[in-house]
């Protein structure tokens, strides 16, 4: 199966007092990969919105294992896990580079919705690329 | 069972370029609710952590069924859904005041751990004041 | 001269791992100032944008004394400062609520544009009103 | 003089209803660039606060020329303005990379503090260092 590598090195902004990561930076950090993801598949997000295709979430969970600390580089692992008529399953490891170490998993589902706010079917060529 | 309601205005910082909330700050919206309803039962989590008790985020999970938008006022429903011997789960509703639109829930669950972070049992002076 | 009073609390996403208040978070905390401030002015900002009238931010600056530390209520004090042909000044304070401590200072700098992103002159109905 | 560049991508979580970069999230662009820029002169920040010593922003301020978009690559050049006695300057700028438009500048001014927030001079050994 498809697994997409994304390295980010954590920031002083996504401490909290605590000395780790706040929990709420993971879900931006699985952002992060399923668009490095999206754009290995030849299908840049950014693009798909040119095409009026949004991919609004629609669950989102993560399970915390280990902290995240500041100057860590961490590793997100993005794969698909399911492709529907009008919906995408990611999910995503996070490890730390320096002794991979696993440090959290998550899951985020999403709707592909028009402009308009529609929920519409995904076009076949998508898929096509999708299913890599 | 006891349910506390927190009220807090959408930011421009909250929205994201799709002219909603982005997805993780629900998660900091949880995070004023669960707070808000600990100072109510009087245990302000200040003051948990200076008798050097910790409740970091193991799990957390939202569904997102109507967005939120800027200036928007959000009602934070929060409530204690279980206690066990070393943790305890929030859950959390979240609606928009003008109309009372269902926008989301959400769950997060919390382990109690010392300065050392180490798993504790919770204090039955405490487990005693979360039982309202 | 008219000064708005805002409150909020500090989160635990506000803080870093110094303890304290991560320094690009007290910006978040000037934009709710300002906003606050226009709502009592009779113009919230929500319906500036939908006459099609937008505030970017074109200058920023903050000055900080002493930090603002989680679960501090803090106040905003916000005031303009200046009104030019086709811009504003905004200037801000943050105090603690508790003791009133001197947190910092701030300014920012917005330009009135369209949607294309053109500076346009302030509409005299709206200046009439925003010089309260 | 010395001068750091730095890239990352503009995520979707940095983005707001304008369709570009809040105007907060530039000032964490800022924080990436000199921790970046501290590291190669060989004093990693992570290991100046293992020795005690922190670095608090005392005043940030941030110019906006053009917007930072969704899915940009911006580039960070961090500079050092100047070393004082217990203080430093950093100045930024942010540029597109794509086409090397200018979309910021900025400085940030910080303290060399000790664990119980006291100001200290900078040590002779770090100076050396920082003056690259």
């Amino acid at each position: 199966m498809f697994v997409h590598n994304f390295e980010i090195r954590v920031s002083y902004a996504d401490t909290d007092q605590m000395g780790v990561v706040y929990y709420s930076n993971y879900f931006i950090w699985f952002e992060r990969g399923r668009t490095e993801l999206l754009r290995e598949t030849g299908l840049p997000y950014k693009d798909l919105e040119k095409q009026n295709l949004f991919l609004p979430v629609v669950e989102a969970s993560c399970s915390y294992k280990a902290s995240a600390q500041y100057d860590d580089i961490i590793i997100v692992k993005t794969r698909i896990k399911k492709i529907g008529k009008s919906s995408i399953i990611f999910t995503y490891e996070i490890l730390r580079k320096l002794d991979g170490e696993f440090l959290a998993s998550g899951e985020t589902t999403h709707a592909f919705i028009n402009r308009d706010r529609k929920v519409i079917r995904i076009p076949a060529e998508i898929k096509t690329k999708l299913k890599v």
